[in-house]
């Protein structure tokens, strides 16, 4: 019969609407989720005795040495009132010192798991425990792709990135500064960021830190969209801030933190350390310090209002003996970033830690090495929140298109990672063997049947076939699939529904903000 | 006075071989090992009731569906002195069934850890407990560059291949059939592999299992290389096989292994394990199947020649639910490796699991993300022998050059990985953080002047420079960085020294010995 009809397509447009979703590349409908739950133990590398060591050298880091506190009176105070012991540097600068233990005591009333909504309340996620939520990578001035190459991040590359964040079922959250979008002025960028996310996706996200008034409006959006009573009640926006490692926090940041912790919303506080620069570089004193600074910078949050969502966060990063370059996705802070973990939950507090880290410039094979090394200690260490879980390339200079894509496939793929394997009759799998018998193959046995569609991870972009089918179809190489895959995306879009009421209300917000001010350009 | 010279080279012939070496890219030296011991503890995904049930089911698997042995009556004689319950299938096919426990009583006598000599001492490998050691992939009849594309691979490729491994300080052990030598007929082309091996490495390797004749030339081939009474008190060689799955030894791979028991050499037993075609497609019950297969193949060992060594294996992989087609590097197989690793060591036998695998054709982003996933299951999971470490494409069909030298540079970075991370006064590094204080870098400080040359690895090929200079480079990809290195080591290898004696030996050997055999190209 088909011989008979050669030039009707296998497929009409008809059928391929109606075939069900899961029978396209990469669905894995059982393994959507609004964020992950771990099957699998953590990897914990070091025994009590170590950790206990890298706990005291935290505390004896902030007892001994201090933290430096910079332009924030009130912050001084609160710290000051908690028993912290403040030595006058400058006129704006003082050095606070806590005694071993009292800040650990102050992060007693800090919760170690917290639901941060989401304006679909399908996509709320939890965070702390045995909860990961991937949010896209965060920070990039430059974006980049395989057609136009570097050049800087504009609001539009923002709102596509945005868009697809949204497309992928494998990130939770729509993270925060995707990338600069250098086209708006300095001063205004994050009214246009905030409305990004609330418009083009209906995840949760992160706010504006740059300056407190920016974090307030953050807020005041949120008020908007969720209602100002739920935002009393609720978290719906965290900021993620970085202290000015080694030891300082600059009165900036601790605005902005004071600014989240008062109005109940979280933070995240992450110092950046790059071994031998701003920190050891042997990685249990590097370590050790992220400990001390993200634990006093959380402890800010219990200060402003006990049982504010705060999350212990760390970046940590090497260096190239030969430049002084920072290195990303190398294999020392990759271990570093297994024991933040076991440090996150002896404190019970919620961790961000690590994500696809590269120093690559394009999406080839040294960027997705790279990005595993280090994505795997994100997951295998128990990390709650993962930031940059999708784009980073170039040292975190730029947000990369294609590795986007790549690194979204990627996080289904730790989807099923985290599921673990189930033991138990079924899954053990005897009657399977025992049907044929030895020599003979099971595609047909009743087990085979029974399990094949869920049994393994899906990718939707991965090339699996033999090689002849392969190069008939182009020989492409996995950049260039990614190339096609964020365009398809994109044109594939759809903005979740919002009621028009909300949308005029965000938008006029927005206008009367930037109305309110000159721009600023720095 | 540089300026008054600007037609110089920067730097001269001379002055390049003057160097240290430890100045040259990727030299790590303090990591360079004949073997790594690992500093980090294993990843256990399964607790005691799990490990318990499969290792249950394998038992059952033992005891009531039962292994087929085919055309081997001397295997048949060996297990059924060792208590085996036969049942005749046909003149030439038995089903073996082993009350339970029999089969873990029989390899009670096989060590746990052992020692493979190699031509240079200094490159002798440890095999078991706590030790890795990584060896290139096996197996592909075709071979890859970026130049060329694919062909059938040559006797002139697998000579490169061995030059590359040995020119990697990465790699532990020369590995087998690098590549298929389609050029050389089929029954004599063990002895052009194994001479290679022999000449153009002076590390440990693996030699021919495709026919017991050709196992006894490999076996030979090593008194000359070792003299008698060495091999028969030492092992100097290992064979590798694979199991007939699901559930069959055939008399090849039999009479093989017992060739190389009854010399004490060293056999590996590999079910490769194809969920859904040749084992049941959850990952529990492949498990299972997988230590039953291994475990009743390394008994052979044990019952030939009490003590001789025999390493306990297992090479999972899922498939492509559209297509059937095999699939490598995806997430379950990892979960799968890591228990193997567990199984492995409550029987205190030797593993080897894993590898760098992939399905892409080229040395892309799909390649280097599905081999960390794989790569990361092999060690973490406490696999003791890795083939496929580096140069695996196309499902194994391809040995790629590019590839391998990818791989054998993470290989190193994964020496850093499994160096752990070690927590004491000095690498706690309070002193470096309290000489300069807040605030201040740590690049001139004495802890990190006095750590900075070891503290992190070194890669060889990844490019950490900023973007402007890596583009003012000719901004490469990653696939055209090994594309140049492989070349440049090729160029710049030198053989091993070796007794002409010996050489003339070796050759006189393989010329005997294929003058003895017409052709034979199946």
């Amino acid at each position: 019969m088909l011989q008979d009809a050669p030039r009707k397509p296998r497929t009409s447009r008809r059928n391929r609407s109606q075939s069900p979703r899961s029978n396209e590349r990469g669905q894995n409908l059982h393994l959507r989720v609004p964020f992950i739950t771990r099957k699998i133990p953590t990897y914990d590398l070091l025994g009590e005795e170590a950790l206990q060591k890298i706990e005291a050298t935290a505390d004896r880091i902030l007892a001994e040495i201090g933290i430096e506190l910079r332009e924030d009176e009130e912050a001084l105070w609160l710290y000051r009132e908690a028993g912290a012991k403040v030595t006058e540097i400058s006129a704006q600068a003082w050095n606070l010192k806590f005694e071993p233990g009292m800040i650990r005591e102050i992060l007693k009333t800090a919760p170690g798991r917290f639901t941060q909504y989401a304006r679909n309340p399908a996509n709320n996620v939890e965070i702390g425990g045995d909860t990961m939520v991937f949010a896209p990578s965060y920070g990039s001035p430059f974006v980049m792709d395989m057609d136009n190459g570097r050049r800087y991040g504009t609001i539009a590359d923002f709102e596509n990135l945005v868009k697809l964040a949204q497309s992928s079922p494998w990130l939770h959250h729509s993270g925060g500064t995707i990338c600069e979008p250098t086209d708006v002025p300095v001063n205004k960028r994050h009214l246009d960021m905030v409305y990004a996310h609330m418009r083009y996706s209906d995840r949760a996200f992160l706010g504006s830190i740059t300056a407190p008034e920016r974090a307030a409006d953050s807020i005041e959006m949120c008020r908007i969209l969720f209602g100002s009573d739920f935002v009393n009640r609720n978290c719906v926006i965290m900021g993620n801030f970085n202290t000015t490692s080694p030891l300082v926090l600059d009165g900036v940041t601790t605005a902005g933190i004071r600014t989240y912790a008062e109005a109940g919303q979280a933070s995240i506080h992450l110092p950046f350390l790059l071994g031998g620069a701003v920190a050891p570089l042997t990685m249990a004193g590097a370590v050790a310090q992220c400990l001390a600074e993200s634990m006093a910078s959380c402890a800010l949050t219990q200060l402003v209002r006990p049982g504010a969502p705060a999350v212990l966060a760390g970046f940590l990063s090497s260096m190239s003996l030969r430049s002084g370059s920072p290195t990303f996705g190398t294999p020392e802070p990759a271990l570093g970033s297994l024991v933040m973990g076991q440090l996150a939950r002896r404190l019970d507090m919620p961790l961000r830690c690590a994500g696809n880290f590269s120093t690559s410039k394009l999406p080839d094979g040294q960027a997705m090495q790279q990005s595993m090394m280090s994505m795997m200690s994100a997951i295998q260490g128990g990390a709650n929140y993962i930031l940059h879980s999708a784009g980073f390339l170039d040292g975190l200079l730029s947000m990369s298109y294609e590795k986007f894509v790549m690194d979204c496939d990627m996080a289904g793929a730790l989807h099923a990672y985290m599921a673990g394997i189930e033991v138990n009759e079924d899954t053990l799998g005897f009657e399977a063997l025992a049907q044929n018998g030895p020599g003979e193959h099971l595609f047909g046995t009743d087990h085979t049947l029974r399990h094949y569609q869920n049994a393994y991870w899906d990718s939707a972009m991965n090339d699996d076939q033999p090689f002849e089918t392969w190069s008939e179809q182009g020989g492409t190489d996995y950049a260039q699939v990614a190339n096609q895959r964020w365009k398809d995306l994109l044109n594939a879009y759809e903005a979740p529904a919002m009621d028009p009421t909300l949308d005029d209300a965000l938008k006029d917000f927005v206008t009367r903000k930037k109305a309110s001010m000159p721009d600023a350009w720095y």
